[in-house]
Order: C-alpha cells, then structure tokens, then sequence
C-alpha cells in the first residue's frame, strides 16, 4: 500500500442550524459524516470534494482498520502520486444527507420527536445535499474549492455547486452524469421502489433496523446493478452460462446473472438503510439542473468556472446524449468547457471499472487549474 | 370494420397424447385453442402460422363478440385486404403450451393428480411450443405452411418451425427477435420473477385463482412493460411530467411513467395466469436457436426456405445485433434471407406500434412466396 492514505476515520460534525430545503421544509440539526486526506496549503487553496453516488459514503480511501479487506470506495483515485494526489491536495468526502453513513437521514433520530424520522423526513434534493455540504466547507474555513468532483450522483452534486456557489468552487469534473434524470431511469427507479413497497417487513418504513424488508431491497438493489451494468458487460461477465449447481430445467433453477444479481441485492441490506435507499432514489429521479430555473440555459449560466464532463458510450442509465446536453449549453453560453466521451463496456460502472481509461486527465485539469 | 374477419369463436382440440419435451419430460394430454381466418384453398397450400408473443393468445383478429371494445391482437394485419388477406390466405393461430389462454398450461388439470399442475408442470422450451403447434396443423391436415411468422416470442417460434420442419414451412418472418436471449434480458426476466416470489400470495405457485399474487405480478409486468419500451418512446410519451394528482415532494408522489407502470402492471393479474407467466418467461430466457446443436450454423443450415427478418434500431430488449447474427449466419450458408432494420423509436413494441413501417414488406414476401 505505497500509494495509500493509510489509516484515516471518519469524522463527524454536528450543526445547530435549520436547513431550508428545496420543498420548502427545513431540515435540522445536520450532522454529517466526513472523511479528509491530504493538507490544506496556506493558500487554502487546495481543496478538493469528492463527491459520492447513491449508497456510496464518506470513506473514499485508506482503511479503517489495518485488516480492512477493502479501502475507501475511492482510493484508485486518493493518495500519495494519484490522480487525486494527497501530497498536493486537500481531499475531502462527505456523506450526503438523506443517506445513512454518519450524515443525517431517515434512520437519524428526529430530536423534536425523540424518535427516528423514517417517512417523515422530508423529500430531498440533490441540491439540499449540496446546502448541507457548504456548511462543512464553510466550518474547515475554506475560501473555496479547487474543484468539486464526482461520478453518477456526484456529477450531479458538483454540478449544483457550479450553478449554487458559483464564488466557492474553480472547477467541476461531472462524471456519468446527466442533465435531468429520464423517464427511463425514472421508471427503473419506480420498480426498485415498488419492489421494498410490496415487502410486508417494509411496513411503511416503521421496520426495525435488525428486521429490514431485505428481500424488497435486495430486489430493489438488483434493478440498480441491472442499470449499472451494460449488454456487453453482461455477456463479457456472464453470457449465457447456467449455474454449475442449477439443472437448466428446474424451475427455480438460475442462470449465472441471476445469482449475481441475487448475490450483490442480499448482501446490500446488510450495509445500508432501506429508507435512505429511497429518499435518495427519489432525490435522482427529481434532478433537474433546469429545477426552479426558467431553462438549463440560465442553471447553467450560473456557472463561472471551467468544467471537464466525462460520459461513457456503453452508459444507457445516463446515456452520453444527457451529458451533452449540459455540454452543448456551456459552448453555446460562451463558458469554458471540455467533454470526453469514453470508450468503455461496462455501462453506467464505467467511472469505477475502467478508471485508467480517463482519470489522467481528470489529473491534467486539476493540475492546470492548480498552476 | 370494413376489413375485419367480424366475429371469430376460439376453438379447442384435445391430443390424446404425450409429447416428448426437450427436458426430458413428457406433457399430455395436449389443449390446444386455436383460431382460423378465411380459408384453405382446395391446394391446401395458403395456410399461414401466425406465431404470438408472450402474454397474447389465440385470438389475433376480429371480435369474440359484437360488442368488444377491442378486437384480436394483430387486427391490424389480419383480414379481407390485410397484409393477412384473408380473401387470400387461411390464417391460423394457436395459443402456445405452458400459456393459459385456452390451452394446455401449469393451471390447466393434470389428469394423472385431478389437480393444476401449478409448478409439477415441466419447464418448457420455445422448440416444445412448435411441437405442439405441429400436432395442430397435421389434425387440420395442412401439408405445409406457406409462412409462420410472428414477433418477439412469435419470431422465435418461426425459427423453430424452419428447423425442426423444413419440409413443412415454406418461409418464414421473424419479427424482433433473437438468435438467443442476451443475459440483460434474462436479468430482467430474474427480476420479474423474483417480484413474483417475493409476493406473500404465490405461496410457491399455490395462490387460488381468484387471489392471484396481484403485487408481485404486477411488478413483474411493469419490468417487461420498461423493456418493451425505449429511452426515446418515454421521453415521448411521459417525459419528466409529474402526476397531476401528486405532489412533487410528496414520498409516494408518482411521475406520469410510474402511473402508467403501475396502471398496467395491475391491469395483467386479471387476464394472466401468474404460474403460466413464469412458465413463459423460462421459455424466453432458455431461448437459444443452437439449442442442442453444435452451433448456430448447424441449426440454422436445417432452414430450407425463404426468410424475412425485421428488428427495430430502439428494441433494447432485443437488439438489432441478435437478429444481425442469424441473419449474417444465413447469408454465410448461402440461405435465401432477407433483412430489413426499421427505423423507429417505440424499442421492443415498435413491431406493434409502427406496423405501417415494414408491414408492406411482409405483404409483398409474402405475394412472392405465394405466386
């Protein structure tokens, strides 16, 4: 592990403050989870936000514990010489509210009732996440960020900063992101939800923590990793091959993509809240750049710094036509914009599967923005 | 209704014997519905299959009675002047084995028990359905059928005809079909499945018929109904429109592509039999033409007739690409084969939705077949 942050925790902080949400409610106190790597210069004009997708956390690199089987979500990318390069930059990943890795959520207990918020807390949007996460900034008394960067759901995190705090963010990288959320992301989304509805231990989000609607959510889980992955990633993976210990002609009998998708959706009630899982569903399906905008023109006009948009051709949950979309506007409003589209199988993963193929010049931004 | 066939009865026809399935097993005796369209020429020699998709039937044109709001299936192209013309051809279409529309499926008796075979009844091959198609058209004493077309799972029972009965099909028209199902259309499969067992009410196939597993079901056919669409007839139809009736910010507030979900998916319970919907999607995904050959060369170099086939550049669920493999494979043997790739946007569904963009076609294969 050379290359590694090494041992790092996760912190957490608490605000006293009341949120004023997109739908009107407000929200708090706000607790959110986060994670450092790296020094802030003198300048403080290093610092980078990484920013995570839907059930992602905090933890983007390094290990907790030394026999940590797995690092960070992140550490291809976090450390010492890489591209997000801890001996020049400030890296900093906060868990998203709504979500359940430290950062206030549903499972948070709701501190005027005593009890946890479950379905009454309040319908998000990418945009409150965003909010929440000034504060942080705001308290490391940081200036303003280098960039803000992020792949999937943290595309649309970083976007949001450019068009928010337009004064306190140099540069976005969106990656596998999309203007608006489709009708067809929508209805996949519809689907995984309608699966934890009909789960009886769903019991309208009252389930208790030891007893969650796990087979609701594990089949909620598999729609997700159907849409993560791609045609050709599917036959590169799995083809057509029938389990070993499976006859081709029992009923209940599964051919090896089925047990992957059986696999991966059972082991994910197991690390996260079904409840965050649809608050934050719900939170991509109403993204809009456009939202409480007259169009994506004036969101994106907000826009003062230079962005690197990065879509993959084989991403059919946000085709590259959405991540164009944003790119075409940003040309047409005269802003300083740059666009690569990948070659890559594996669909929507891409960003986490093939990173070797783009993440060099995710680094040559950064380093130009940094001169 | 001008062109109609006017008002059709289904019949029925009973095999007093056991057909020899690819699983090994045997299935009798045999039910088969079944419906004819204008006549047999004294040649005997204008009978065409038509060959339905998953959840269709028997009834592919005309009404049942006068006052049906909707006439059969494929009313489109079957009648006097049709592409089906009826004053020309004697159309026949037969519900397949393992469906509930009237013949023999998992719900039907098993005279050895007295009881529906629910889930003792044998996984079943695409091959298995052409079988017993095949006992229908020696009974009604047709040497041979001019063309067996159809779409989607019709197109693969087309196939099946050309190989298993070269000597008794003249030609064939698969319509949006696929050499073998992909793993992304058996994972959509699982998770239609899975909805279905994760349903209190199946009990394991064993729900009464009046208590069918409504949720499950319905979740399962809201997954084929998102793969029968595409990205673009969405962003057509639904686009980002909120239901009028909810509240954007409202946990179970529903976009108008998840009110047409669920609106749909709830509509199935009612005309489809839960068991028989699992039977066939098992057909779907075991669906490989080299089935039990050494290659999709050797099956397909059993075709001896003429064949036209069509795919749609939007149908994700089957891509232009596995109808491409087979039709490369035919040209490589020297086959008479005829391919044609129809622009549309309407994905899987476009053979129903834009019959006008290839239907000529047919009509005119068919003419020369028929000359």
């Amino acid at each position: 592990m050379t290359s590694s942050v090494g041992i790092v925790t996760t912190q957490q902080i608490t605000f006293d403050t009341e949120l004023q949400l997109e739908s009107g409610r407000v929200l708090g106190p706000i607790t959110l989870a986060y994670e450092t790597y790296g020094s802030l210069n003198a300048a403080r004009d290093n610092a980078i936000l990484v920013c995570h997708a839907w059930t992602g956390d905090a933890h983007a690199a390094g290990r907790h514990h030394p026999d940590d089987r797995k690092p960070g979500w992140w550490d291809d990318m976090i450390g010492p010489g890489k591209v997000l390069d801890t001996d020049r930059y400030f890296i900093l990943c906060s868990n998203v509210i709504g979500s359940c890795k430290g950062s206030t959520g549903p499972a948070s207990i709701n501190p005027r009732t005593g009890k946890p918020y479950r379905l009454s807390f309040p319908v998000l949007m990418v945009r409150d996440m965003v909010r929440a996460q000034k504060l942080l900034i705001d308290h490391l008394g940081l200036p303003s960020l280098l960039c803000a960067l992020g792949g999937s759901m943290g595309a649309m995190q970083a976007v949001e900063w450019s068009i928010l705090y337009p004064d306190r963010v140099r540069s976005i990288v969106p990656i596998a992101g999309t203007a608006r959320t489709s009708p067809m992301a929508i209805a996949l989304n519809a689907v995984a939800r309608q699966a934890v509805f009909n789960d009886p231990l769903w019991k309208k989000g009252n389930y208790r923590a030891e007893h969650p609607p796990a087979d609701g959510l594990a089949l909620a889980r598999a729609v997700g990793h159907i849409s993560f992955l791609s045609d050709a990633s599917m036959h590169m993976k799995f083809g057509r091959r029938f389990s070993a210990r499976d006859g081709q002609f029992d009923f209940f009998g599964k051919f090896e993509i089925e047990r992957y998708l059986e696999y991966n959706g059972y082991n994910f009630p197991a690390r996260f809240d079904t409840n965050s899982f649809l608050y934050l569903a719900k939170a991509l399906d109403l993204y809009d750049t456009a939202w409480n905008f007259d169009s994506l023109d004036e969101a994106l006009n907000l826009m003062q710094c230079p962005s690197l948009w990065f879509a993959f051709t084989s991403d059919w949950l946000y085709p590259p036509y959405q991540t164009e979309e944003a790119v075409r506007t940003l040309e047409k409003l005269g802003k300083p914009v740059g666009y690569h589209l990948i070659d890559s199988d594996y669909g929507h993963d891409s960003f986490l599967v093939e990173p070797e193929k783009f993440t060099h010049l995710i680094a040559d931004f950064l380093a130009q923005q940094h001169s």
